[in-house]
């Protein structure tokens, strides 16, 4: 019954056989062997984007915060929500890799940022003058931190506000295989057609053991991205083992499958959560993330039993019949049993 | 017949197992788990430093560059040969993570720092007052860029001159292995016990995929390395799989064996040419790394032949009996047959 | 009718006078010369700080980032409120000298931070672990962005707070004297014996040519601070220009008798346009700054007159009866005439 | 007798009556006032550049390190000598602006940078690839640090090697009068006409209170420069006051008057010193500056009857015969008197 994260179950069998099948004889290093070649090349094709520059890193906190330096001078605001990972979960990197850009926050529906408030704080900052800081890029989650959805609409008509104000827009995709499975869109749909500028190609957290890809459609930033991920101590020397988990996570879509079985078995989760009693949903899951309020008595049997998943907010210390709200996330290899025991906990029966 | 570099060789099997041993099931992420715990506590054992912080990144560059800043306030300057890696093969990342600290050139005996031009210009820097950077630390890389080796004694006169001037000693050790099994000392000996502070413990030269350590003797530093591991974007989530490796490298000591592999294999290489008319050592190799000079018709006929090697200084266009000068890395992987016939086509036969 | 600012009046002629004055003869720079000792020691005596590190800075911005880079690391929270000074008007200064440290909003009460929500926010970044920021500093303005003041007490409970997560407070003075003279308290009572760590301390705003003064209470960080300011490029060579200022600005009370007088100013007006028809006081305007709801129809007769003034929010486009918030701001040199000439202009008479 | 530095003379009165009619009133802040802009104009006007953009800092460091923040990226090197300001004298400000750019130091001829050696260096950067920093910029100062001057020719030649790299030069003008007045060019002529990208414009050590001007040529860089500044805290709010030092400094020649005075000053010092025994010159001087090696014995009288100067290199301890360098600085202010004293102490009469 583990709920904490997808980045805790293991890591695909085929991107394991990927890994081992790479690992014979010699290869350059610094990406400038043949397997990366190919893995760049599965990306591009991906994405339908010939030109883009793309570059793997291991972590998505890398990523998403050398793509921002390649966006926002360190004079300028990022705009984003208050539940974004760049401003709660990577410990001020984005401030780090663009040398002291500010996150300005910017209300959120759901998880995903309000585009009229977006709108005014832009047009404020842009009209303060040299006193303040100028905007710089917009960044979005997708899915957002709150298990929702940005449709493709809706991105549209964030890089529309985001342009008009000379700003560049970032899509954080460390959940991208699952939103794109759950929007049964394609990688192009959800971004550069939607007028997304850079994106963060997640693997990690659906199967890989350590990769994310920076696909950079505007390749005119291509160079810097690629001295600052160097800078950063992000270029990996035996870059294959990363160009093969990417590899084998683009062949044959194995990408979008594990996205499409973790939102199914999150699916069967909140479905069955649905029927139980005393359990409510903080936002209507879209992929396969759910955020759930339930009595304390619940969390406790859950906890004794052995569930594993965080406690979002609240406590479990207290009255019994009081509430907190877990956080809980499943991956592809998420178990139907692990479901069926959890639901059955919360149940009672 | 590749001598480029120790990073381009494959993952050694027993490391590759330990991956493939460690994708079982679910691990709480971020470091959190019982083989990151157990693989931390093999380092402290190997460095017989119970208290030491030990942390893992996957590149050296950012084992380095975070380790240095931690030694080091951004007004501050850390000293090194103009050969340093940090110098030279890591973008900036040194200025990077320290904010700005300056790195200042000493002379170099083969690599290895002139303790007097050390001392003399840290007696310099630390009376010159508010108006220029002050001494911060002092980092040296044994094995050196240069193929030479730092014995204890020198490690020691080095970390006295550097804590009479109120510094810190860093120890490279991207080679740390190799630089081992030359001297014949213990790790403790290489490091605390010649005075150093805090050591990049290097594994991906040696037969990992990419994995080092940073090593701190002062436990009060250690969580200001965490917190900018984080902020760098260098804490995997999947962590174990960082563990999984060095938990393998150390086991048995196969990091020593491998260390020593390469170390045999360069000196076979090392001997043989030796032996060849027109090459000449620019340096006397001390472990897996050597740097000869040897006229462009020989160079020529290697590459011909599909060695692959840096050519260090000089170019192969012109006079054939012009000399240029090659660096040749073993790693433990190397097959006594690319000597052979590296060997044979040097000295023509 | 100057109330754009108080940065916009002339220098006092006391503090001209010794500028002249410091101008006879050699004095070594950097600020080894005697009136800079001078000025220093009667810095110290104002705040009774007989151990206080002091050092000028030429603007406000410099002085406060400065400071709360001694008091909070790269990968550490400032908490302020989202008016502060820090966060709209220093366009970045804050996160570029901390080396990217975040400036965390906490919500305020006419200007003042709200210490329930302060606690709040530090308890959960301090239990965040690794992944988030930690606490680092808490930083309030006196008088407060809004034109009001915290008073010694609660300056108390917000040092209570701070102190309680581990933290230091910051005090950005720009207008220092003004809350001090408003207050009728010591220096000492607003800082230190309130629990404030280091102070700006404004003259800029209040007659000053342009200098400001950190005062570190605690001398540990006094030479992190002055290595700081000389890489921040704000170590003056002719320091003795600075000094002469500050030397001027503490003898015989000038900077209280000059705060005073621009609250004595800000009163009368206040008083006055409190008996207009149709204006709206934004907040109860407690030194030298208030902010006025008008008419438009009012706000174009007073521009049209010739009238300086910032419209804080709003537009002076559109329905003559719909209103504009004015920022209204007085300094020591305001003449009574331009009060009177407002008001008329105001009320319409 | 006072030599130590040009920062420690007084202020010219024209200056100072500049300032003190500066003072009239009331004037918005932060530059946007008429004697800004008059100050700005007149600069184009003596460089002969309508369309350079034009800022105030009141320090050198502040304007040399923002300048090569906008010309240099984190990544990047700025290639100057071991004896510059920028690397001496500015406590790793310039890699604090830029965020952590290399000062690669190419080796000097009495103070200029080697043309080959920069050419070589260059071309090794270049070409260096992703795994080290590129090439960014090239500084250099004129007077030299060494006393010694870039003819036009000179600089010429540098910004043809800078420009061929793809780099852009600065020229750190902190004694730009003393060079422009012993070169007998225009500022065109030493500067855009040679190649020169931005230079810093002195003041402070000219007679001025702490003034210099940043002049970019091109003025794509300037609003980079401008957010820059202000990030710094370099922006005053009262700007009138930097203003009208520069206003005053550019009318009717006052700035070259000035350098003139200092360097015929340092002619009269330099031409008796070499009438005296024991005496020998380290470098030619050429404007305002000489290093002096004299014995012990002599720079015993000198300190004892209260010369005020540097001791360059070596100590005053020791065999009375054993020398050490002096480095002697003349200022407009430097009194006849001053030298006369000083040459009859050294010769001994």
């Amino acid at each position: 019954m583990q709920f904490a994260s997808d980045n805790a179950g293991p890591v695909h069998p085929k991107i394991m056989e990927a890994l081992a099948a790479a690992n014979e004889g010699w290869a350059i290093g610094y990406g400038n062997d043949p397997l990366t070649e190919r893995a760049i090349q599965r990306i591009r094709d991906a994405f339908e984007a010939p030109d883009a520059g793309v570059y793997l890193t291991a972590t998505g906190t890398a990523c998403n915060s050398i793509l921002l330096a390649t966006m926002a001078k360190p004079y300028e605001i990022i705009f984003c929500t208050p539940e974004a990972h760049i401003v709660e979960d990577e410990c001020n990197a984005p401030e780090f890799y663009t040398g002291g850009a500010k996150l300005s926050l910017i209300a959120s529906r759901d998880g995903r940022i309000d585009p009229g408030a977006l709108d005014a704080e832009m047009a404020k900052r842009g009209a303060w003058g040299v006193q303040g800081p100028q905007p710089g890029a917009v960044s979005i989650t997708n899915v957002t931190e709150r298990g929702t959805l940005y449709t493709t609409d809706y991105i549209r008509e964030i890089s529309d506000i985001t342009h008009r104000h000379g700003s560049k827009l970032h899509l954080d995709g460390a959940r991208f295989a699952n939103a794109c499975a759950a929007l049964a869109c394609t990688p192009a749909e959800m971004t550069w057609k939607a007028g997304v500028d850079a994106v963060s190609f997640g693997g990690t957290k659906n199967g890989c053991m350590g990769v994310e890809a920076a696909v950079i459609f505007d390749p005119a930033t291509a160079w810097d991205f690629e001295l600052r991920r160097k800078r950063g101590g992000h270029l990996f020397s035996k870059h294959r083992y990363l160009s093969a988990q990417m590899d084998a996570y683009l062949t044959d879509d194995l990408w979008l499958d594990l996205g499409r079985s973790a939102n199914t078995a999150a699916g069967k989760l909140a479905s069955a959560l649905k029927q139980c009693r005393d359990v409510t949903f903080r936002w209507e899951p879209q992929a396969n993330m759910m955020f759930v309020d339930m009595p304390r008595s619940i969390h406790r049997r859950l906890k004794n039993a052995g569930a594993v998943y965080y406690v979002w907010e609240g406590t479990l210390d207290g009255d019994p019949s009081g509430t907190a709200t877990a956080r809980l996330v499943t991956d592809w290899s998420c178990p139907d049993r692990a479901i069926d025991d959890f639901v059955r906990l919360v149940s009672g029966d």
